[in-house]
């Protein structure tokens, strides 16, 4: 019977619902694993503030050095990036083994970190800092371990993806179902690092770089959030069969990785299309198991203290295992490169007046730029622009064969340009076959 | 730089499967795990069979001793149970880590397998025995393994699946349905173990044992199978609001464990509802996890082979951690109580005259027996009863609230027997809240 001593810095929401969860099921955990867990100290500025569950007293510190010194395993769940990547570091040179949820550190300074943790030969978790308490990471480590991961699709954000889903079932627009959020508790004030889209861009720069084995510059990373999503659009995708998400993909084209997070259509009859509300889901897709998928809560206090404790329970079999044999991650490509100028379906709504020539015009400069139409819907309906309440002014809604970015941009520039053309144009990507 | 040398056991369609994933993606693998996996031996008695891979010529044998010398890790693909269960003891005998997909094996004698492995504290693998290239295994056993799991609902089988899902859309009869999936390759000629509920019996049989760790005796678990689904209900389900799912349930209840497998209503709306053809998905729901769900591909060569090598990856690291800690199971508990009893609620269907009385006559049965009625339907739609053309014969359909399955069963013995009740009353479980 090993026994290890497991420490928590942080407790707010996510260290008191792992404190409970380590003090709750601690006999199950023993049984489970042989080995006892003992949760020896809990460090925090505030005692004062009321939780959801009680440390025990005699538990509790505002010192997180005392933390430090009396674990095996120590969790860090203070969030941030600066004081929280001090004590991850003070913890690894200290020689222990570390647990974080912190998804912002690891995107964007992850390499630091890692490479402190591999030069110690110290086991890092952080199952927590993607998808709450789905263990995706686990899978993309081990339980696929085998396989060349060819795709990554994740609903990796409960905020945006609750609004979505408001917006596409009950046609709401973007401010009516954000304010809806908050009432619910499902945004936060400033939902800024939600609907903006960086929550869930640093959980893929997080999936990505395990998945292809090297660090990537999070400045690479393509972020576009849900803010200016028109619930038009969501209502024309709607009527084309598709489903507005808020993807964050991560694709290996040759020898270059595309990360990226945007609003994006899916085909409405595709399991990921059917994610609603706050829940999470990752699709995976492997070279030999096809496509998997991986759903459930992605946050919340209890969902993400069942991920931390996960992680607790592999540091504790690492350090009980005298040759120290890491799970397999390899960092060992290096600098992932990142690919700019994906390659992608598109949808594109341009407000034109409901004249003849139009269409043509716009046709002229997409295949200029070698841009393939795959279809066509004009509504017979009156866009209100101001400005122009005299005309008659439609939707045109072309939807696009694979093209590049790039491409696209340089055509979209150039109609932008065209006196037909009213309004900025709509540019949402289209992911085929997401599941 | 570690070296474990891997032999296979069996080159059917998994078996070759696997050797063509740890052939091709050996390099990808040493990467990944830092541990090369090198194929040694592969035994079959028939080599002159065309597969879709071919093993080296230098690999292959007709000798599976030879394999068990020769290897680190042994994996058994042979299938069936007598010759399997005795590679799979002559290779832990020879203390050699084993990794099997054998579901029938290990549901059925799984208890003699693991008490030897765990006397000699050697290596079971078993992903690929339920769910195909899910990992879900790795999940109940890794990354859940904080949580007391409440429930677990699995869409076990994928040619049942399929012939429901088919039954469901196109509102086909059974035997129809049955006649596709077999010229599409889902079922087999002799669909039996599929369609009559074994395989997925098997399978939440080896998920139940893990959740709630002890050992249970495969007849207990109540197994029916899909083939006197009549489409009628599939339909009447359907305008209530739900779809029929042959669903493998495991619960905790007290101190005993349900474990069962028959046809299921559930909400349509549920993500459960919505795995359609040949996917597998797994629910499980921990006590601090919430709701998680797996899904993929089930079953076939390439998504099993990646279930297969997941835990030939973990036998490797495994070895070479010299104080050889094992994965959390835990088998503590003994043998588990299986309630037979079960608790749900029922769709129950009476075909019967459309006369004044006939509800009356039932629902006092009923509430003999202390079932509660939820909810009536009563079709304006004539039955065909053989030898009763020339009355109006209507289904009566209710909807009971919670009731035991024995008061259930008493229940329905004595409606039988009423007059006004023609042919066999139709009884299919309904599950609240799958996913």
């Amino acid at each position: 019977m090993g026994f290890v001593r497991v420490g928590i810095i942080g407790c707010g929401t996510v260290g008191t619902g792992t404190a409970k969860l380590l003090i709750q099921n601690a006999d199950l955990i023993k049984k489970k694993t042989g080995i006892e867990f003992k949760l020896v100290k809990v460090a925090d500025i505030d005692w004062e503030r009321k939780r959801e569950f009680e440390v025990p007293k005699e538990l509790r510190t505002t010192d997180y050095k005392e933390v430090i010194d009396n674990s095996d395993v120590v969790v860090e769940l203070v969030g941030g990036k600066t004081f929280a990547k001090k004590v991850i570091l003070e913890a690894l040179e200290a020689g222990k083994c570390v647990v974080t949820a912190n998804k912002h550190l690891l995107a964007e300074e992850g390499k630091e970190i890692f490479e402190e943790a591999k030069k110690r030969n110290l086991f890092i978790g952080f199952e927590a800092s993607v998808g709450g308490g789905i263990p995706v990471i686990k899978a993309l480590r081990e339980g696929l371990a085998g396989n060349k991961i060819l795709n990554i699709l994740g609903i990796l954000n409960g905020t945006t993806n609750y609004i979505l889903t408001r917006m596409f079932e009950e046609n709401l627009d973007f401010e009516t179902a954000l304010k809806e959020a908050k009432e619910k508790g499902y945004a936060e004030a400033d939902p800024s690092l939600d609907i903006d889209g960086w929550d869930a861009a640093h959980k893929i720069a997080i999936l990505a770089m395990l998945a292809y084995g090297g660090y990537l510059d999070f400045n690479d990373v393509y972020v576009e959030g849900i803010r200016n999503v028109d619930k038009l659009d969501v209502e024309l995708g709607k009527e084309l069969g598709y489903t507005l998400k808020l993807l964050a993909i991560a694709k290996k084209v040759d020898s270059e990785v595309e990360v990226r997070v945007h609003p994006t259509f899916i085909h409405s009859e595709e399991a990921l299309a059917k994610v609603s509300g706050v829940y999470n889901a990752v699709m995976i897709e492997g070279d030999f198991v096809g496509k998997t998928m991986f759903y459930g809560q992605g946050a919340g206090s209890h969902p993400t203290a069942s991920a931390v404790v996960a992680d607790v329970i592999d540091a504790g079999r690492f350090l009980l295992c005298s040759s120290k044999v890491l799970p397999p991650v390899n960092w060992e490509e290096g600098e992932l490169k990142v690919r700019k100028n994906f390659y992608s379906r598109y949808y594109l709504r341009f407000d034109v007046p409901d004249k003849p020539g139009v269409l043509a015009k716009i046709a002229n400069v997409l295949a200029d730029y070698n841009i393939s139409i795959a279809s066509v819907l004009q509504k017979e309906m009156v866009c209100k622009i101001a400005g122009r309440e005299g005309e008659t002014i439609v939707p045109l809604v072309i939807l696009t064969h694979k093209a590049f970015e790039e491409d696209i941009q340089n055509a979209l520039k150039e109609i932008q340009k065209l006196p037909v053309v009213v309004d900025k144009p709509v540019l949402i990507r289209v992911e085929e076959e997401a599941y």
